[in-house]
């Protein structure tokens, strides 16, 4: 084993997240609660996964942890932005996900995380109201103060590292435009001209924590860092960036389950699916365009498993739909219901229907651990760009779209990758990828 | 690559098949309406799947006969005994599986297919009531008709090898008996005693199969095979066995769906599967006796995915429980109702339900097409004994419990179990397990 | 007893179906196969229905046909418009709802049903594009046509009278306008003007039939006959008119399931109502300016049924959505899926979700039948203008909107309005309305 | 309007629950919260329905204590037995039913409530072990002890009237024994020779309350008040009883659902239910022996309300099967699946699922609420024997076997005899049933 590669995990690692909604308050509840024992974070691959490592008689199973050097969770600093000036207690007992007896014993830490003013911009999500705003910056004005505000909580919680990840709204979408997204040049042209148009507030975040030599990770379906110019800073910049959304509950299961069917060889005709859900995300969502991109994302899902030149017989013209409906009574409980029309021998017709009651943050907390966790990791590893081992956490992984790479939708093939790279940085052989 | 060990598969292949109803009878006709370019096998992996070879830059994707020698669906010879005298037309018909339209063309084929008089004990399935069985014989006697049976057709049909597939009723639970199924010695003796209590009727078929040189495949969840007087016949007649139960509807989704949640380490606190068919399987199951055995092999299934030893906070007590109910409205049409009970981050609850409308048979049929096939090839290999390789298609694999071997009942590792044996027999380098 | 009101129904009684598609094959396939009994008009209230007259001592319980005239299976002569030229028979094979064997016996008669070239314009209906059309014709010369076919049917087919259904698709919107919708007068000299954004082609087949002495009753959620302008028509006329849309799948649900939610005084706090349908009607409201009628209608349901003002504390601002999916690999066999969240005691939520496996024509038919039968009754009974006992059958039933009178929606309510109008054309005393 | 029969609801009214498990705690904690206004008692008819009486211009809409005299929440003083020693307070909190916010408000109400020692076989229960039991009595001392403990309760909380409600566990079956049930002379003689066979623990509350002049209700499906020799004691004594089974969940939608599909004349092929349910309700039923009389009592529901003798074509031989599973993960949160195989026009088939995550006790309590004050008024009346009028709020409401009286099962038509007898102990004319 060769572990020189990857330096320590050494002192304390800061998580700034944007938003301080229900997803980043039971994350960091959790986080806190977990430190004192009191909570299981559950669903995160760092804290309990085991994977082999090593063949044949070397062959040996261990936690992330024993192979490489995993920042401990009692070495993470918390801070925030948000449009609502709510601390992260506050922010927690409002969402209504955790019950009080999950929160309350770590209140006074939870009191002391009061998020920062955020950069903001009402045309990128018209149904947010909050006021805890930096007021008349220009883009570029933004992505200044944003610096500073990292290099300010680095210092006053005497971070070694700091990750920066979105975990707030879905903004409008920004179809990436060759002449400002596609170099760092026109990007930074865009920003100082404050082009509001094509540079989503999102960026600058982004563009500050680059610059400011903090990983960044994309939990929104967001186009911000899925475009050239910002590969470019990140190669520039030596730092791994990692998106784009969640990979929570629907998708999560389709990513799953679209491998079952391709296993077997069995042909598809049709995959409905539909959701609804309460919460801000729905809310934002319910606004078309703001579904679009939401939408997009999740139905490229299928195509990369099941694929119609591979088996012509079988995945040729199937139908694939996708319905987001926000629908207040269920708040942070989204539910999703597919029906999936198979068909089998002699192309006699079967249907599945997959009814998934979950919970939004629940789901996306442990994704949240994790990926600030492995980005943290693989900056020590030198590694920069886009972390495509990270994509099974992600519904719609990021890929080079500029010269057609596709990419990897199946869970399992996305958790051999996974597996890989963490196999390589402890010194051990990579899997071939199942197929 | 090295295809030298696997013989050619020249001359005619006989399957003959136990039992001539819905299953059967569904995939005898696909077979032949396929040959004619009339339907598609959907679901065979012999006639869809690619898989992957070699590593790096060796790599290749191939289909399984362009790696092995697989025989063609036009060497195919169809045989069979039943306890009722229909012939496979009117058998195809009488099923209601498959439309008029679909069996018409190849009528004058299948009702040529005229099932041998059965061996068959009441006692061992009472609600079957046919009469086209051999009379007052022994145990003993029934081997030896069969053993004729078995060469007559052989030669009747100019065929160079034969199969034979159990593809009838659940028995009623024969518990492996030390005294009894542990030597071969002692299976032989119990025959020639005509001891019906230990000596299932299935046992008859198996035994005559591999003194015949022809291997044997159990589909139903029957012990026959599955003790070591049986694991002796098979190494001393250089025979491969397989068994048991053909994974088709619930389990198929289980043993696909666990790793799922496996793989996200989400934990599991209850997972209710029940089912409701109305077709003779239904039928002979709604006896208490018949339904143990079944049930018992529906359990282990998740044991081996999800294990309580390796991640104790999340698979520790789960709940799990497996009903089946003979519910006629439905016939061959069997639908599962699964309700899986998840829990995530800090131990919050989230529920999955899923609702399979599946077809015996439609889903059955491929599966004796690639079990015959591929036991055909292992044969030809020189594998012989339990082919664990097949565990992919079956719900209960086969495994040694007499020194406790724990078989894989994970959809995915099957899968990669099965491309193994396929690339070693090909002459390629198998990949390590996933996990 | 006293019958003296309703005339016999003496003769033949022509059906003229506009639409001769899925619904319209499988309602006429049905009635010819039913009067040969060779199969049953299951789901049929005038086929089927027994019902009490009379109350205490004098009760009793009868078919309709034993309390009032209704004209009998074999009395009926069929008839119909389309865009597409293809006969009853082509058209029943082309649907793919009925099998062959349940179309064949009735093969001859089937052949000879032709559909008259149809008033048709492309942009009322964009998908469509037959081609079995009246051709140059303004709106005042369709009338013109179409009363010439109505009166040359049935003296060709020798009824005594005759009896226009619409089950045709959905039209584009038409927004009643107080300027041409609010008096016949208006309507009129919109027909004769050629006014082709106010005068929808359904509109033409409304004003034919009544003024040739037709019912006229409308399938779709058109407007057609929803409007004072044709109120005023089936006055002055003095002929009964229903409307509008056929009750057959999830809104047939919803109507019978929301009265045992209010009859057991428990909450609502949700409704959501989802469907997948991929037959031409689904075609059709894929388009978000034909779904908007549909999806009015549909969300009006509940409404009436759970009111607010009467149980504030339970049936206030519960969110009700209801959605539309076009989605082709189900044909003709459309699914609803609803989830209801429903509260009780101490206002603790509890989920309710029905899946709904249906078939459109299977369920449309007897709607059909039911709906000629009875509106020939009713003009024989000298009833005229809107028949709101005919709720039952209607998924918006018609009500006079510039008085805000409120429509009855409750399946049992409707069921009663039914029985009443048929207990007092009977002769007997009606029931209270149940509440 | 003539209110005279009926007397004032003065003073105080005992309520004394036989278990004080979840339900009664839930219910206890409701009605106390309830009356300080901090909680809705949602799904309580006597608290919300509002109900026609009068008719044509005198048609007027009343709640029910606008009616009939109805005891005041206020009034109500509450006791208890049970076999576990825990305070209400305490039961409702091991419970977890109710967020502690809404159980905390009442701590102290709760706490006074401590139940007396129940008189318990562990024969008729054997998963229960609590001690709070009275030791070593006959069953007619039994008897005697309750009696005094009525008597005693009554005095302490100067109760006017009382009121006797089982809400505790399913006892194993007793079948009506002609020698034991059918007299009362027998059934005395029987408790006196303490038979312990034939008479359970629950006739012993029984008989104590009806001979102290109590109303009593069966809310499991104990035969305890379903036997000649109790329907005596009734008559002898002039008191009301009702019974059996709370009709909370499945049931409640089957009863509600079944009437859809008959006003429609659909067929039914079959329906199949199955409940997961973990409570200790759940605990009991896992034994076979407690199961059977659930089940007689559950599938007689459908029979009533479809009938193959009045539609031959659409209810003959339709296949009915109930299943109920202990599943812990759930613990009160039952859960039930449905499905019902409909056909329509011509026979087709459908298929209809539904899944009702329902709360046990949430369901149950408002009906223990009404049960009480119903019957309570029912005794002022003078109405003795059983109330059939509460059919409504029971899954297999008691009737006269011994002359094969069918009983009313249909949702609405029981709706309609509670608001009847509502009637007529109003002064007012009753309805027709509805049919």
């Amino acid at each position: 084993m060769n572990q020189t590669d990857v330096k320590k995990a050494e002192g304390k690692l800061g998580i700034l997240v944007v938003g301080l909604g229900a997803v980043s308050s039971t994350f960091i509840t959790g986080v806190l609660m977990a430190r004192k024992g009191l909570a299981k974070p559950v669903g995160s691959m760092t804290q309990y996964d085991i994977m082999r490592v090593g063949e044949g008689a070397d062959k040996k199973y261990l936690h992330y942890n024993q192979i490489v050097p995993i920042a401990d969770l009692n070495d993470i600093e918390f801070g925030s932005w948000d449009v609502y000036p709510a601390n992260a207690f506050e922010s927690a007992m409002n969402a209504e996900v955790l019950k009080e007896k999950d929160i309350l014993p770590v209140k006074d830490e939870l009191e002391k995380i009061v998020p920062m003013k955020a950069a903001f911009d009402h045309n990128y999500a018209k149904r947010l109201d909050g006021d805890n705003i930096m007021q008349g910056k220009t883009r570029w004005e933004m992505v200044e103060v944003l610096r500073e505000d990292i290099r300010n909580f680095k210092k006053e919680h005497g971070c070694n590292r700091v990750v920066v990840l979105w975990a707030a709204s879905t903004e409008v979408y920004v179809a990436p435009d060759k002449n400002v997204h596609y170099t760092l040049a026109d990007l930074e042209k865009a920003m100082k001209a404050d082009d509001k148009e094509h540079v989503a507030p999102s960026m600058c975040y982004a563009y500050a924590a680059l610059t400011e030599g903090a990983p960044f990770v994309m939990g929104a379906p967001n186009t911000t860092v899925d475009i050239p110019a910002m590969w470019e800073l990140a190669e520039k910049t030596k730092m791994p960036i990692a998106g784009k959304d969640f990979k929570t509950g629907q998708t999560l299961v389709k990513s799953g389950f679209a491998p079952i069917i391709g296993v077997r060889c069995l042909g598809l005709a049709g995959w409905f699916s539909t959701n609804i859900l309460g919460n801000r995300d729905g809310l934002v969502l319910d606004e078309p365009a703001n579904f679009r991109t939401k939408e997009v994302s999740k139905l490229s899902t299928l195509e990369s498993i099941l694929v119609p030149e591979n088996q012509p017989d079988l995945y040729t013209d199937y139908y694939h739909k996708v319905r987001i409906n926000y629908y207040p009574p269920r708040n942070d409980n989204k539910e999703g219901w597919d029906n999936i029309d198979i068909f089998g021998w002699m192309g006699y017709p079967m249907q599945i229907k997959i009814n998934f009651l979950c919970r939004d943050s629940i789901l996306a907390a442990p994704l949240c651990l994790d990926l600030c966790l492995l980005i943290d990791l693989a900056a020590r590893n030198g590694r920069y760009g886009t972390q495509r081992f990270l994509s099974f956490f992600l519904k719609s992984p990021m890929h080079d779209y500029t010269v057609d790479e596709v990419p990897v939708n199946n869970l399992f093939q996305q958790y051999t990758m996974l597996k890989n790279a963490i196999r390589e940085m402890g010194g051990y052989k990579a899997d071939e990828l199942i197929d």
